[in-house]
């Protein structure tokens, strides 16, 4: 279950002919009148034609419904990509007894191949007629591209329930631009409320997680908000509003879990945990130079535990660290004390040998404490195997 | 040839008993008494201990001697590690009956591994017996790790003589660090100019190329200036000056060329040009966002053509672009313009099939315009292949 778990919203899925394949390709999701929504974007200086359309209409206070395809990403597309937007929306909305504005495009797929218009527009009256408070689950594969299952999640707090569906799974060749994900909840939040709600527990969350650190041109999170669960609206400083706060976070964070664990290739998770930094920002900068770093992907692939390459990726963070506090843990394994590796770690049963076990696992847990400072982070990351050289490199136009 | 080409040094390789394989693994260059000698350091929070005392040295206008040791880094190794670096260049130093402070170390091998200081005291004596002034290829061989082949070139400027080597070539298991590069002239070049020529000609070179994008605990470049082959001091602003600093740039640039060629698993070379940024650090930004890119690595490993990855590449460089202005290259066919993809690039005959015979170059040239602002760079990369996963993920310590 996912999107449609939150009352007050329908979905479905169709293969229009998008995808070569002939798989669901075609996803539309529907609040209830009254829907209030907001949007977190790709920060690529490249951005896909739905990508400014739909921020515009967001941003502008507009959004109940959801249209996404998956085949063709529309980024680099000129002034035609932007053209092709507003026809599909503007032909979603007709069908749906909406206006244009409130249509949310989205898109995913080639970049720089155009939309495949005729196809999307003949789908699109019989897309618009199954919908139904079931299709979440068609909504949820049809918004997909490499990725090899769908990701859904779901929440409760009290009487509100949240949902959520996403699709990944790093920019794969030609060039398919990557992240989407949609939440949604059937409380009652005012638009202004539900922008804090994303950016306070939803924009960490999808900002901590890298397959290859590669920011897509179509990178977007929608969260919407039915009212249908009923009551007055939720506000910041209540208990209502801290429940919600959590299940949305949940959501989220099941959502960014199942993308890494389905991340290109990925064999290994990487849990990166930065402690003592100055600030959190800090903390996630030296967590992601380590979750990023091609050395410590491959060393999780060989499932070798290597000190000096986590030493080294958290030395290159650009942050202004003191090298001789740093402390390492592979698992529960200390690898390094105070910016010095033991020299017996690679002798027999020593501490490399012994944190192997730790660096075998399916999720790989590197903690670094790299002060005495309140910031601390989290970032997900997985390993860099053959079959990411393959996914990336094989596959030719 | 290398750095004994400039006539006023000396040198020498020994294979010490420090690497397993038994190879050259300990190298000494001596300048002549009055030599000048500067540096440029890794940037890296995790700084190795000889890196700490050359610096150290070479800041207080010390140095006429280099000692370096391939086997181990020095790195993450605590006081013990300082104690050793010092314990080197003092034994050295008296051998060579100089000052401790005229002795520059340098290491590179495993990190978090002690010099295995009994073998290297031994060979010391040996090793200062063995200085030569043909010594140059032993030195050159006595530097290297995982390199496949030795880095070496020479330029001459009027009647001045330029040498170097280098040695690279990424950060590889359990964790060899990585770059060290020497360069030797014998005009008479004061202490402040030497630093001056170092960042205006070789700065940009070492920092504008990357296998792997990460930056070691131990890289560094050491340049000393023996006055050997006569004559005043050479300033800035003369015409000797001047061909002096192109003859140290084209050293510079012939090993960086040669690291890249010898780059872990590198089965193609990027050049990445950028034109039309703000300024110099704008445009050298988006070239290394694009050289580092996993996704351009992996399109050049498969031979692919693939404009959309170098577009979000671009993007993502966290420089301030208008994404509508980007045009680009690959070889000579035109792939983007203005920030658009030719929609017919895919199809049969298309821009990306006409491209692909510059993407299967041995040397693989991009191309981007970003805008009109006057800022260029060039960054060499290589790409990402299986055997950068195979020599980076199978060995395990």
């Amino acid at each position: 279950m996912s999107v449609t778990f939150a009352r007050g919203f329908s979905a479905a899925g169709v293969a229009a002919g998008l995808k070569p394949s002939g798989a669901l390709d075609l996803a539309l999701l529907v609040g209830a009148a009254g829907t209030t929504a907001t949007g977190l974007f790709t920060t690529n200086k490249v951005v896909a034609a739905p990508v400014q359309l739909a921020r515009a209409r967001l941003d502008a206070g507009h959004g109940t419904a959801v249209l996404v395809n998956s085949g063709q990403a529309n980024a680099a597309t000129g002034p035609r990509g932007a053209g092709d937007a507003l026809r599909a929306t503007d032909a979603a909305a007709a069908l749906l007894h909406r206006d244009s504005d409130d249509v949310v495009p989205c898109s995913t797929g080639v970049i720089g191949e155009p939309i495949h218009m005729p196809e999307l527009l003949a789908a699109l009256p019989g897309l618009v007629d199954s919908v139904a408070p079931d299709g979440d689950d068609d909504f949820a594969h049809a918004i997909l591209t490499t990725d090899t299952v769908s990701k859904q999640a779901t929440a409760t707090a009290g009487q509100f329930r949240v949902g959520g569906a996403a699709k990944g799974v790093g920019m794969i060749s030609p060039n398919l631009a990557t992240m989407l994900a949609f939440v949604t909840l059937d409380a009652a939040v005012a638009r202004g409320h539900l922008s804090r709600l994303a950016d306070d527990v939803l924009r960490d969350t999808f900002n901590s997680i890298s397959v290859d650190g590669c920011t897509s041109t179509n990178d977007t999170v929608v969260v919407l908000a039915s009212a249908a669960a009923g009551g007055s609206p939720v506000t910041p400083g209540t208990t209502a509003w801290d429940g919600l706060a959590t299940a949305v976070g949940a959501v989220g964070e099941s959502l960014a879990r199942q993308l890494i664990h389905d991340g290109e290739g990925a064999t290994h998770v990487l849990l990166i945990d930065v402690v003592g930094a100055a600030d959190e920002n800090d903390a996630r900068a030296v967590a992601k130079a380590v979750a990023d770093s091609p050395l410590v992907k491959t060393a999780a692939f060989g499932e070798d535990a290597n000190p000096g390459r986590i030493l080294q990726a958290a030395g290159a963070a650009g942050v202004d660290l003191d090298a001789d506090r740093l402390d390492v843990w592979i698992g529960d394994v200390q690898v390094a004390a105070g910016g010095t590796i033991d020299p017996d770690s690679f002798a027999h049963g020593g501490s490399a040998a012994r944190a192997k076990p730790a660096m075998a696992a399916p999720e790989v847990s590197i903690r670094l404490r790299v002060g005495d400072g309140p910031g601390a982070a989290r970032v997900l990351g997985c390993d860099l195997s053959y079959d990411y050289v393959k996914i990336n490199g094989e596959y030719t136009t």
